[in-house]
């Protein structure tokens, strides 16, 4: 094939002009950066209406603050939001009808999430849920929120790990107590019975324990979930950038988000294979059901992982929300969207679960 | 379930602040559009080589003019475009390794593409194509070449359809052409061997066909490709804002874009079922293969339409490329997304064609 030739003919057929050989518009710089305007974007029209009305009363959510840079700062911020949570589990599991106990398996707390109804296929599966938070917000009841959203709609049983995190414990320790808790339910149970999964750091949490369970030569899990996962902690994703101040969650990466990464990575590199999992290999992962929203920041870390399963040759299931910020089936929690996804995903644990 | 405690509650917990009851931050209006701030944004770092290239080289492409109102300047637009792919079919297919002959069926125009290796197992199969060009560009050889694409690289025949458009020939022309050629096709061989699909009106175009054929009683194709669907020819959908002047090949939809919407549509309501599917319903729609990018302005079509499909319970799979902008497979037609695009589409063929 002639590449060249076809590239530009390309070019011609589709534009119907000769761009190809016009270069660059006049007043656009060729492979730097280009300035968008400024513009108004209005609520999602086509998004529910439930979500409609919750971006309409919070256009941005008041998340976004300077950056914390000692620990004491780091632990004042985490206190500050964490903390709002205390108390809040049991009336939340009232309401969705699920029972918490809470105890430790390997050293590690953990959260175990009953629904009333369990699904009579569901028996003898369990689902390891990891929780999100930039790896520095999401500890104790605050990380529980999304277990619940699991063992009441997918009705099955959750565990969800409350896993070590910094500052007093950076990388590697997240993935090591999530391997650990693996494991021993493992113990238990085979493999094939079992899911992993979670949403924004939890997805990218869940990458990294599955790739180091390949590391190791343990049993991977039968299916995994990641909801907007966070599997690259540079700013390399470009929805980082088009979605930056539409995103009303994340709003954006320079402040506390890109913090949090380097916080967590400690002395190892933004793109190590475990704490940026997108740039690892995808050989032997398990069927994986993927979640974004049109104006999620970290749509495209959901997209790269998307394409680089299916080209590892792994069944992967995309499905992006419209109108949708990072994380907002969680935060909109009784949206349709919301109702959908957790239903889904619990069609797809019956389909690969065994 | 007590639905206002669960909202509250899952928005304390997730952002680790009584958010729920502070209302928008200062500053922000609520129920109404937000003002996005200008912004830099850079080459997708995470694109193939080949995709950063040509957007560093074109970062937008120089199609957006102002709009034409009479027939006479519509003619001279389509003109000036399309008129600039004279004579690149046969060197294009040259450089694809493919056969193109022009014909009549049921007196509509067709571009029949043979590839010089038909997959043996697509030896029974056809793929019927349906250009796009917003429903003005794209006729004439300026619109067969995706099908050279599709044909090369999915290793199937396919019939591109030269259906007619306005300012002659407005709705429903081009779904009467459609469906005119897919019986004519559906004489020779069961529907469970033809494909049908297109790019951007293409794909609007396919979903309107098969809607028709089902409410005729005609048997559904066997599987169909939408490639960035026009699903919704309003400006409900939210990419058409939030990726405003991100898309270099859209770049806006109240230009021409609109214009040609309106053009087309004719006397018609935009939102009539034919003319924008994503309002209409869709049951008994065949296996779907969906492509689009972070970029896209039609993401949003593209998974709207994705998401009303797994809601009617048909197998819908979604592939969203990484800082693509519309169509851009096709455009940047030897990169390695657009490789990925049609070899997988090939796959899916093989899967669900009969």
């Amino acid at each position: 094939m002639k590449r060249g030739l076809t590239v530009a003919v390309a070019l011609t057929l589709f534009l119907g002009a000769a761009v190809a050989w016009m270069g660059a518009p006049a007043g656009l710089a060729q492979g730097t950066s280009r300035t968008i305007d400024a513009r108004d974007i209005p609520v999602p029209a086509a998004a529910s209406q439930a979500l409609r009305d919750s971006i309409a009363a919070m256009p941005m959510m008041p998340i976004a603050d300077s950056a914390p840079s000692t620990a004491a700062e780091w632990e004042a911020f985490v206190q500050q939001r964490d903390g709002a949570a205390d108390g809040t589990l049991q009336p939340l599991a009232a309401a969705f009808g699920v029972e918490v106990d809470q105890f430790e398996v390997e050293g590690v707390p953990i959260y175990r999430v009953q629904p009333a109804n369990v699904d009579p296929r569901h028996e003898e599966h369990r689902f390891l849920y990891v929780h999100g938070g930039a790896y520095v917000l999401g500890g104790g009841e605050a990380g529980v929120m999304e277990a619940v959203l699991i063992a009441s709609r997918a009705n099955i049983q959750v565990i969800a790990i409350d896993y070590r995190m910094p500052p007093a414990h950076p990388f590697p320790a997240a993935v090591d107590d999530a391997v650990a808790v693996y494991r021993h339910v493992l113990g238990n149970r085979p493999a094939s019975s079992i899911a992993l999964g979670g949403t924004s750091a939890g997805g990218g949490l869940t990458l990294a324990t599955v790739r180091r369970l390949i590391e190791l030569g343990v049993d991977v899990p039968g299916a995994i979930y990641l909801g907007t996962p966070w599997a690259d902690l540079t700013d390399a994703s470009d929805t980082i950038h088009t979605n930056e101040a539409i995103d009303r969650v994340l709003l954006e990466y320079d402040g506390w988000l890109s913090a949090a990464a380097r916080l967590y990575a400690g002395d190892h590199e933004l793109t190590h294979r475990l704490i940026s999992p997108v740039y690892g290999d995808f050989d032997g992962f398990p069927p994986t059901y993927l979640i974004s929203g049109t104006r999620d920041m970290l749509l495209s870390d959901t997209v790269r992982v998307h394409r680089k399963l299916r080209e590892a040759g792994v069944a992967a299931d995309l499905n992006v929300y419209e109108g949708m910020s990072h994380a907002g089936y969680m935060i909109v929690a009784d949206s349709p969207e919301s109702q959908q996804v957790y239903a889904e995903l619990g069609d797809f644990l019956l389909e690969h679960l065994k």
